[in-house]
């Protein structure tokens, strides 16, 4: 057999080169040249780490899997899929350039400014500097008529109005300022002559009119509360901070929860555990930015409907109990002492409006930031969290509908699960000769836990590699240490205690699988029932718009492997993060968005799947992996046979 | 001489009859015949408390003092001033009856329900019976949509606002009262369309439309806090209260107070003093009536600038420092819960307009209440309280200036001073001869103390019995055991402790004489200065209006004699009691009222009298009884010259 040169180039122009006969496998050719190449799959072309560019000469690919068209055509290989048939140059691209290519790694939605934005038209608050004429003896009016006269004859502004909090301050406030005051202004951007102002805010002299205006968006996740802190001048995002919800204590869904707040002082209790994590967010991040709380003028708020009713303290009882109504959809501007939240008094609260008791704010900002509402074509957007919701539809029609996937995916009620911050595990390759696992952790350092998207990832690398059974069990006969029986029954070790931040291992237990089982399968009966109802095709949908707290990336294959997204085309798919916090941050910057959104609420058609034992079936069926039904599963059935054969 | 044959009959019917010679007081013919006349003044003809009614015969009248001419006309005479000349036949009338018909009496004027009061277009608040549609699975619109779906169609009103608090009870409310409840909306009725409308308050079921629908008029005095609880449906007042503020403590004027409030902490416990004496007076009136303070729906308040800041817990240090401005004289509208009142905490409380610093809502709603704004000749009105404020004017024009007079009118400052409550000495009469007093109790029990209008009558009585000089000294060569040296210098005992409530002696000290003389003073020193600004001369006044909290009856003539009113004709006197809780309740029933009242403070002219040293030598002036310039009180003058002559 004929050899061959093959010439590898590091990403620091380093080259070395070696001598392979025909048919080696460049992974192979690799190690040999003693290049590093990253093979967590253990070389079946699973997890495409193996990435190589071939700049010069002849291959052949046996496998394809994970390349786009653009990057074969660029040529692009995977190592381990890719055998030599003459001189061969390729380059080595670093690991995080691999990353971006890779076509199932789906990356969070960049926060930028929408272009849309302008300050002085789309905001409703308005930072204005106003001279008032101090007074003498020939002329004492008072203090709050000064004030007026200077919005007036300054502004415009004929009709102002002022909290007693403010009124009670106001004295000290324009004297501090020799008679110079900032003032804060809530405006109607609607109105062409200025309408009626109410005062947020008032500081001594004349404050940088390009310093920050802050304003914070806020998701009340059942699971996770996130919370940006953005600069209404630029309109930037300057911090974004998450947290578990402190309600979790009290019950891990919102049907706990509204149970907890039939207790004596339960929802007094609920109201101070939420309003506590978010003042401790908006602490956080404030500390970030070196700004005070006090200084932001105005918030919105998503949140499925029990997660408002429970901040606001307005009895929640009868969304658990048929009809299912809730007190309020659309919950009336209020103030942030009203609300309770650590801000500027008065600044202004808007808490996005819902749809109906199970189909939240969470849902309507959430549609808004992911752009269904103008699509043209039929678009499905999941969101991935405690409360499983789907939207199908488009410009025209909007259906929804809502189930109760658990916090699962959020990191919580899985033991090694966490939120997805610095030393969550975030991705997951196992060798399936081995069953060794390599995993990627955020941040780089050591491991703490696991991830939303890491439990995917390993929940589908279980399953390639026989760790997991298709019904979810964990083989007792596995030839690896990492399989062992622990304190829940079977588990498999992520990590060893001696490579973990903690010191302890981590595993993921029976337990957690089925705990990670039950939500995917509710999320997945949810939307194959919803687009049933209206009878559409799922294969037939435009796109998939995945919203959800995983963190920055999610592997769709293995979500797709593990039957929590449909199987169709990856690049249907897109990954967008919380949309609900974003779709609070459109709100917060523009008020047609905030428009838009009411107008989403009021034409979204809810669907009740409780109403008979539709859901419950569906369900059943979807506790698979994939799913009892593997038809369904085209692509995901062809890479179980191969691997089961391999 | 010729012996008269005299008859009396008695109110009673009874008669009797006596034989008297020629030239017989009729006082000594009633003695005679054992019919009992009231004479307190010693029959000096100065009390008119034994009128008789001539109805045959001949008499002559040596003096007709106090009665007019109508009076005369009918036959009524002074028994102690008018001699018998022939066979008379008298009648006694009831003391009840001769109390009305003294002019120097001046009756506090009745309450009754403005004849214009129509709840349904006059009232701004509107009680409203809804039935809202149940809720089912194929309708599972929220509360609060039913409720605005309700408030639409039932109503017309497209607009309704709703506070955080009462959606926080709604979901319980609709459902105890089945979908059947009653809501009080706070509406606008200048407008011709439904405007938009603010749930105040939602009960149960539907209320019978004609019980009653609650509201409070508030006057916040210095001295004294008076509340009217009113049926806003009828429009009636159905319990009148007062007591002393209870800040009283903390100072007696409001300089002292606003020095109180530079402490730390001191605003806060003002504020929290005088709401503890609002919602003790809530507490009391409402018990009266049965009701609950949490139904009070809306309240009017007016009171002077500094008692308004204190209330609302705005500081008012500048209102003491020049240029003398307030925060704010005219606050926006708050709920109950804002303004820290225990009614219901969504109910409308309005803080009438003020003026300026020295001149606040207790005068426009003074003003108001007094008809003053629309008088066509020019009219005094005095508000005789811890501040002696005073206005002139007509329809076309208003001045006004302030003073301070301290409590001593109100009771406060005074040793045995009290309130115009059961127990108070409301009138004195002096026996020349002798120096006892003959004294009326309010309610007709043991007397307690003295109340303002017992205290001038006193004041009067002592300077013309020569008790008082008219310095205000005590003169210590008195012959009367009455007259002695007490704990504060020379006192004079009104009444023994054995015919007190206390069993301790009432007593009115040299300390308390002075007292009341700078008050008078000052409120004379007012209104005179005032006039002379505006070059009007005071005996060409048409009206003068007094209001205050004396009580129900004040003794013009007496109040003359002490140099507290100016000496013009009795009759152009008018009493009106509390002006500033009377235009409060005005303000309460009709909102074209409260426009009325904006309207007088944004015309109202206001006069600093504190410019110069011109005040300062007035009020020094006026410190004499009743004044130094005799020539200002030729009536009174009289009076003395007669009195000391007898």
């Amino acid at each position: 057999m004929a050899n061959h040169t093959i010439t590898f180039t590091l990403a620091d122009s380093a080259t070395t080169a070696v001598q392979v006969p025909t048919g080696t496998l460049v992974a192979e050719a690799a190690r040999q040249a003693g290049v590093e190449i990253g093979q967590p799959c253990g070389g079946q072309g699973r997890c495409g780490r193996c990435i190589v560019q071939v700049t010069e000469g002849a291959v052949r690919r046996r496998s394809t899997l994970r390349l786009a068209n653009e990057d074969l055509e660029q040529g692009f290989a995977l190592a381990c899929q890719t055998v030599i048939e003459g001189d061969v140059a390729a380059f080595i691209p670093p690991q995080e350039k691999i990353e971006r290519r890779l076509t199932t790694d789906r990356v969070a939605a960049e926060v930028s400014v929408p272009p849309t934005y302008d300050y002085s038209y789309t905001q409703t608050v308005r930072r204005v500097h106003l001279n008032l004429k101090p007074p003498s003896t020939d002329d004492q009016t008072d203090d709050w008529g000064r004030l007026e006269t200077s919005l007036r004859t300054q502004l415009g502004i004929n009709a102002a109005s002022i909290s007693l909090g403010l009124m009670q301050k106001m004295s000290t406030i324009v004297r501090e300022g020799k008679w110079r005051v900032t003032a804060v202004l809530a405006v109607d951007r609607g109105e062409q002559e200025p309408g009626p102002a109410r005062i947020v805010m008032l500081q001594p002299g004349h404050v940088d009119e390009y310093s920050p205006l802050w304003g914070i968006a806020v998701d009340i996740g059942t699971t996770t509360v996130t919370l940006w802190l953005v600069d209404l001048v630029s309109g930037q995002v300057r911090a974004q901070v998450a947290e578990y919800n402190g309600q979790i204590a009290r019950g891990e869904d919102v049907i706990s929860r509204i149970v907890f707040t039939g207790k004596a002082g339960g929802g007094d209790e609920m109201r101070a555990l939420v309003l506590g994590t978010i003042n401790g967010l908006l602490d956080t991040a404030c500390k970030r930015v070196k700004a005070s709380p006090q200084e932001v003028v105005k918030a919105t708020i998503a949140g499925n409907s029990t997660m408002i009713h429970l901040l606001l303290g307005i009895p929640a009882g009868n969304i658990r109990l048929s009809p299912f109504v809730t007190v309020v959809n659309q919950p009336p501007l209020l103030t942030g002492a009203e609300a309770g939240l650590a801000i500027a008094p008065d600044a202004i609260v808007d808490c996005l409006p819902g749809v109906a008791s199970y189909v939240g704010a969470d849902i309507t900002a959430g549609v808004l930031s992911s752009g269904l509402n103008t699509a043209e074509e039929v678009t499905l957007f999941l969101d991935v969290g405690t409360n499983g919701e789907t939207v199908l539809g488009n410009r025209d029609w909007l259906v929804t509908c809502a189930c109760s996937a658990g916090p699962a995916f959020e990191g919580a009620g899985v033991i090694h699960g966490m939120r997805a911050t610095a030393g969550a595990i975030e991705e997951v390759w196992i060798n399936s000769g081995t069953c060794e696992p390599v995993i990627r952790v955020i941040g780089g350092g050591k491991p703490k836990g696991i991830c939303g998207s890491g439990l995917i990832s390993l929940l589908a690398e279980m399953l390639l590699t026989g760790i997991l059974d298709k019904g979810g069990n964990i083989p007792k006969d596995a030839a690896s240490e990492r399989v062992r029986e622990g304190e829940h029954g079977p588990e498999y070790v992520v990590a060893w205690g001696a490579e973990t931040e903690t010191g302890q291992d981590i595993v993921i237990s029976h337990v957690d699988v089925d705990n990670l089982m039950r939500a995917k399968a509710a999320i997945y009966a949810g939307f194959t029932l919803l687009a049933e109802q209206v009878d559409f095709k799922l294969e037939d949908v435009h796109k998939i718009l995945i919203g959800g707290s995983f963190g920055k990336y999610i592997n769709v294959e293995k979500a797709v492997q593990i039957g929590l997204l449909p199987d169709v085309p990856w690049e249907r798919f897109e990954f967008l993060g919380n949309t609900s916090v974003r779709g609070a941050y459109h709100a917060l910057l523009d008020w047609r968005e905030r428009e838009n959104i009411k107008q989403i609420a009021d034409r979204m058609t809810y669907i009740e799947l409780s109403a008979d034992n539709t859901f419950y079936d569906a369900f059943m069926s979807a506790m698979f992996l994939p799913h009892t039904d593997l038809s369904r599963f085209p692509s995901v059935s062809a890479a179980l046979s191969k691997s089961s054969s391999s």
